[in-house]
């Protein structure tokens, strides 16, 4: 399956419509390209309008956000919502900044959202708002539960979207379904915007399997996760995050579906 | 005549002064490193002011539009015509978004720019709406014709301007002649913002030969497309896109005015 | 005490806030991560608010300053003298903008700035308006001194800063005791940013030596000037300015305390 998804990117050469932060916008544009599918980076007004009915799936990165930006992001989600294009949202710093957390919650109250894709600090500070009556109570409860994906799945139960929550083990759930995934190297962490990217390869799998999206989902974590240890296996000692971050782009240049399909780690729950 | 253009880069580091998108702007200000040029990338209202009069040249890129960027271009344009400083005009996404193509349609109705550098499809765009007359028609009768350097040869003519059309052969034209290029390799469209970054390099040459800007322009392309056929001679099994985009500048940064020389391959109709 | 301070950043991961320009921010927030620290860019006015107090140093560049950008610089200063975390304040082209140049002497007027990391062309830019009686003549005067340490110098005791101002010879000086530092290599010069993250070292390293600044802005200089050396001893033949700018993240990424104490060429005065 996962093989297949890969394979459908680099036949249809999907565009994939990216509003996301200055920091690693280059790398989410060339891991775009890595894999197949076809980024335009467009925020102006006009643009959007044009640009995101054609689009095959929506990538809106809260990385960096500006009200002019969340403008634009707003126009977006309605108009992929109002056009059925997929939608993937990676809250950056909704765990450290409410601006960024509010915005996220706007975006999941009014939209209809396909992914979120965030580490366990994101996904926890947008589970904890849920309602006035559960409030910061709710999160705190969440918070001192054993097993982490019992977090995502409770999100994804309540906003009826795919949660993505990457960390050791990475969990990507509809509430109903679980992947547990076991790709990847902590390394990563090490590399600016390795999240962010990964959220853009989500939004291409995305793009040409609209069936069953919660596996395009894990299969684009996997994938993530696969080259990040293609990666770090070419690592010499002198190589530091520097090179690591090429080598990661590099490893989805080179991913075929076989090793794709051979590599991913994961177990369905 | 190439050979002669890199060295007057490398001797008098001239000035180039940038407006561009933020996707490939560190790769825009690497390239005019490599090549021996001094980029400032700069658009605030009042740096405009200062800086486009002392610069050798003006970079202006559409990608990742805005409308305040917009009003910085449009007060740099009219600061270069005033100043006999030469206008590079990239017209990125113009075949996609009305809103680009409607911009670059105005910077070149209100100024003198001296090249547009784009793909085939944002070269198209820009030639369709060149009277009411010809209007839709003129594009489409356009675009049905065999040779697409006819329709850089067109747009050259109407707009007193050289046009740099760039896909597998490279048309680089004033309406009178021709350069025809061979150069580059395929893979240079998996590195986001190549286009941007030879428009840059288009802007280095021409800063420093204002005499036979048919010529530079030419030397620039020839230039772009030699590195990207040594970059791509350096490529291991696992080097990817990300490695690519690396070589591409390594080799800008280690051509020779004679490597150059020797290297390019164009005929001249 | 040098390696005792990088052995800091490792083990604290101070978070740095930094507000800096598109062209060099992707490098800035690997370099921090390469050094141990842990980036955060952020320039809404609601994020300025919750994250320049929780930072251990806030870290200022001037490059592509625009009104909105400063309207966030300023009220990050403001925030960061009042809760006691320390500035960094990078005056990217000071020395060619009257635009910049004006922001910068606008904050080191208002606020407790703690270290201007700059070119020499920049910390003259800054030295030569310190008052309506020296004015431009000041300026005059110091441009004309055999010294270029003396200008650094001048500047650090006249705004009580600590100034570091790179060159073939770097000078770390509060205005009493000065490092002149000899590690780095002239190739830095073509990596675009190679100043920017410096300039983002410097804040790392001071953000867990509040204590002796002057040492920490001095360690940051050498281990900068160190993966300088360290990289250009790996380039090959046909590596040109973008692999150095891995290497030198990379080196940086792979810098021990032990390297960074044996490898640091200075002299205090």
């Amino acid at each position: 399956m996962f093989d297949l998804s890969l394979k459908a990117i680099r036949e249809n050469t999907p565009l994939i419509h990216c509003i996301t932060n200055y920091v690693s916008i280059n790398d989410c544009a060339n891991i775009l390209l890595a894999t197949g599918a076809s980024p335009i980076m467009a925020e102006a007004i006009s643009d959007v309008m044009e640009i995101t009915p054609r689009a095959k799936s929506l990538y809106i990165n809260l990385g960096m956000l500006s009200d002019v930006k969340f403008e634009a992001m707003d126009l977006a989600c309605k108009i992929a919502t109002e056009n059925n294009v997929p939608i993937v949202l990676d809250p950056v710093g909704a765990g450290a900044s409410s601006y960024r957390r509010e915005a996220a919650l706007r975006l999941l109250d009014k939209y209809r959202i396909t992914v979120i894709r965030g580490n366990s600090s994101e996904i926890k500070a947008l589970s904890g708002k849920l309602g006035t009556a559960e409030g910061v109570d709710s999160f705190e409860i969440l918070s001192r539960r054993k097993d982490p994906s019992e977090i995502a799945k409770t999100l994804a139960s309540k906003r009826s979207v795919i949660v993505a929550m990457t960390g050791s083990t990475d969990t990507v759930t509809d509430g109903n379904s679980t992947y547990l995934i076991r790709n990847g190297h902590p390394m990563m962490r090490s590399v600016t915007g390795s999240g962010c990217q990964l959220s853009a390869l989500v939004a291409a799998y995305l793009a040409v399997n609209v069936i069953t999206p919660l596996d395009a989902v894990a299969a684009a974590v996997c994938a993530m996760g696969l080259a990040g240890q293609i990666a770090f296996n070419r690592l010499t000692e002198i190589d530091g995050n520097a090179s690591y971050r090429n080598y990661i782009i590099d490893a989805i240049y080179n991913l075929t579906p076989e090793t794709l399909k051979e590599g991913a780690k994961y177990e369905i729950k």
